[in-house]
């Protein structure tokens, strides 16, 4: 029976008179059984935590959860590692940064909590407050333009900025510091960065993935809404279409260059891979222990320069790219799923994977053996005056330590990677992603604790 | 065989040496037969029409085609009607406004015959080019980032500003406005209206609906392109979530004050109704004759204030709507269908719908009878200095005549709309839609002839 049927199936005073008894808290799939529960919670109001340590238990403990039951179409929060990293990328992104305004270290934990458990009532399809019913004389507990979706996939992924652990005036304003990732710096200005600090960094981050779209922007929205007070949104961006496959079941998408993207990406399946180069281990890092499990996130803002790029031929585009367009086979030879081979030359006895080609700059043989695993979003935020659309790719990547695993690369594909003409790096970030949480703890408990 | 297993399958030489000979100018899901196109074309280069009369002609003509087999997620661009009205809303937008900066009807005309033909190959999910091959050594005539997804049920729809028939000095560009429909005007200046210009207006437009926005944003990047010389983007906006159903078949989505939105819509099975309200008739307007059977396109980009929005009591919002948040019934009683009673009143003596609720002062019997069919979306673009997200709703109506079924509704609404407190128009356009296309024909084509 579908959520649909429920309601229209459910008895209504007509017509219906003022006031009348709580209602709205329910699954966005299916009403709980909600006997015992119809009675006002009172005026609890927005800041009131909207009984969320019912979702958090009820995500571990509850088998029968109504929620539970049918759903192929979602991603459990729990885990070892945070949801959102090696899941099979969903197809629509929404990423947001905050700044916490808040100033006491209970405050940002609490939020932390809050968060937790919106994020499990959200990933299970059920709206914040996890059925627990909003008071009619107070502003519902969940924003409601998801009710009735499912799930679709979503993930919530979070993350901490360098600047949590010691803001622009060097403050160490939550008391963890001396637990600072290693690798947590703001990231270099690179070769040709033109960035923009208001798309830029940001002590707190959460991606937001999903089939649908607007479960995303309504998970943002929802987080945002609880952050009132204690933080602050700085920058957002939504993607619409991804650009990596990060799983050997998914097709491999396109850019907006129009050349398949992420061929050559880590993919969930190779666990080995993945290990070495996306999970931080127990041992990197002896003052933060806590990110055992977790990884770094880079976040790049690209735009392209997309009617440039539009005025190159197909051979010149090929070229830069190192791969074929149809198919997205390395110029070396071979489908789209061989590996490159940067020694063969053509008959005018020069590499066909030129020495400023992305595919051989970017290959981890010319990048100590690093690799990346990669998760960015196509976008596209109207154009500017002259016409031209701001769009492009929103690089997200995650690795095991920036130091090792992006600077050096990016170092090198801003200073000679061909394509560097045709795009402008707007915005950049980096953020240290905790590892997965257990059922009653909250997001990065083991650096507060 | 899908798209994929074709080329997996195709024979390649390896490894591949340059110069190639031409490809890439595929349907989007299958290869055509190319026996006998794969001779280059020679680089007819960027503004060569890519040889579009090639789709045209085969949209009609060609039921042998091969994008036209298995195509259950495809909508003809050709009919009496242009698609995209009354066709299902589909789950995505992108919107583009034009201007033109040619300045001879012979080019207009020609950007518009491009354009048709263009449409027709991509809501068949063909490549721009309708499967003419491209030269390696020219630009592709594709941007190429839709290649492997299917048509995703794209519509393009066209539309012509008050500003192409006289400009903002008073000119008459194109030699057409003495067939300039009588109620093709700048919208007028609504109460509390604080438009941005940079939002507003346009001698052009194009509605670009899809199930993907992927395939949506590709469609409105290749117009913008093959416009390159003659119309500029000027605006765009993309959508992520429709607002409204156009047919019985849909369920009413929600928009982002999280009611379900489009109830009374008009609904494409409602013959009579659409008929009378939201096509031009022959009649209309005698110096107008080339617009019976299209329609007026009113947009407007309408900014939530959401944050406001989210600390209002569940009480204030539904009464503020006249709908209940769950299910979306009046509140005058029943399920979400019933038709709102304007007359009951509680036990307070005062009516249920109050007199600033947008039930009721929406509802058809206060506006003269009228009724318009809704086609908007939420969109949410990023978010301002203080933290708040941009977002709102971009509405879109189709009405037969704007002075009778829109400006005095919005006029009234503007004044008197309790929502209004959370509202802000930021963008407003006008613009008239030719009637649909026939095969061989360009949209708009009467107006011109």
């Amino acid at each position: 029976m579908t959520d649909d049927a429920i309601r229209k199936s459910t008895p209504k005073s007509t017509p219906k008179s003022i006031p009348k008894s709580t209602r709205d808290g329910v699954s966005r799939r299916r009403l709980f059984g909600l006997a015992g529960a119809g009675a006002a919670v009172g005026a609890a109001g927005f800041a009131g935590g909207f009984g969320v340590a019912h979702a958090a238990e009820a995500d571990a403990f509850d088998p029968a959860r109504s929620s539970d039951r049918g759903a192929g179409d979602r991603y459990p929060f729990h885990g070892a590692h945070q949801a959102g990293i090696v899941t099979p990328a969903q197809d629509r992104l929404h990423f947001a940064a905050f700044d916490v305004t808040a100033t006491t270290r209970a405050e940002l934990v609490s939020l932390l909590r809050e968060w937790t458990a919106a994020a499990v009532a959200l990933t299970h399809g059920d709206t914040v407050g996890g059925g627990t019913p909003g008071a009619y004389e107070a502003p519902p507990p969940d924003t409601g333009e998801a009710l009735g979706l499912p799930p679709s996939r979503l993930t919530l992924t979070f993350g901490f900025g360098p600047s949590l652990f010691r803001d622009a005036e060097g403050n160490d304003r939550f008391g963890i510091d001396d637990r600072r990732p290693r690798g947590l710096r703001r990231l270099p200005h690179f070769p040709k960065d033109n960035l923009d600090p208001a798309r830029s960094d940001g002590d707190l981050c959460v991606q937001a993935c999903a089939d649908d779209p607007q479960v995303a922007v309504h998970a943002i929205r929802n987080l945002s809404r609880l952050a009132f007070g204690t933080a602050a949104l700085r920058w957002s961006q939504l993607g619409f279409g991804r650009t990596s496959s990060t799983s050997r079941t998914q097709q491999t998408p396109r850019n907006l260059f129009g050349f398949k993207d992420g061929t050559a990406n880590l993919k969930a399946e190779e666990t080995r891979l993945v290990d070495q180069h996306v999970w931080v281990g127990a041992a990197d890092d002896p003052k933060a222990r806590w990110l055992a499990g977790g990884s770094y996130l880079v976040a790049r803002r690209i735009t392209m320069n997309i009617e440039t790029w539009d005025r190159t031929s197909l051979r010149e585009q090929e070229n830069l790219v190192g791969r074929d367009r149809p198919e997205g086979a390395p110029l070396s030879g071979g489908t789209e799923f061989t590996p490159p081979d940067l020694t063969v030359k053509g008959s005018d006895g020069k590499p066909l994977l030129t020495a400023d080609s992305h595919v051989r700059l970017a290959h981890h043989s010319q990048n100590d053996g690093v690799r990346m695993l990669r998760r960015g979003y196509n976008f596209t935020d109207g154009n500017d005056a002259l016409g031209r659309l701001d769009a492009g790719l929103f690089f997200v990547a995650y690795v095991r330590d920036p130091d090792t695993h992006y600077i050096p690369m990016q170092t090198r594909l801003a200073a000679r990677d061909g394509l560097m003409e045709y795009l402008q790096h707007r915005g950049s970030a980096l953020f240290a992603v905790p590892p997965g949480v257990r059922p009653g703890e909250y997001v990065g408990q083991a650096l507060f604790t």
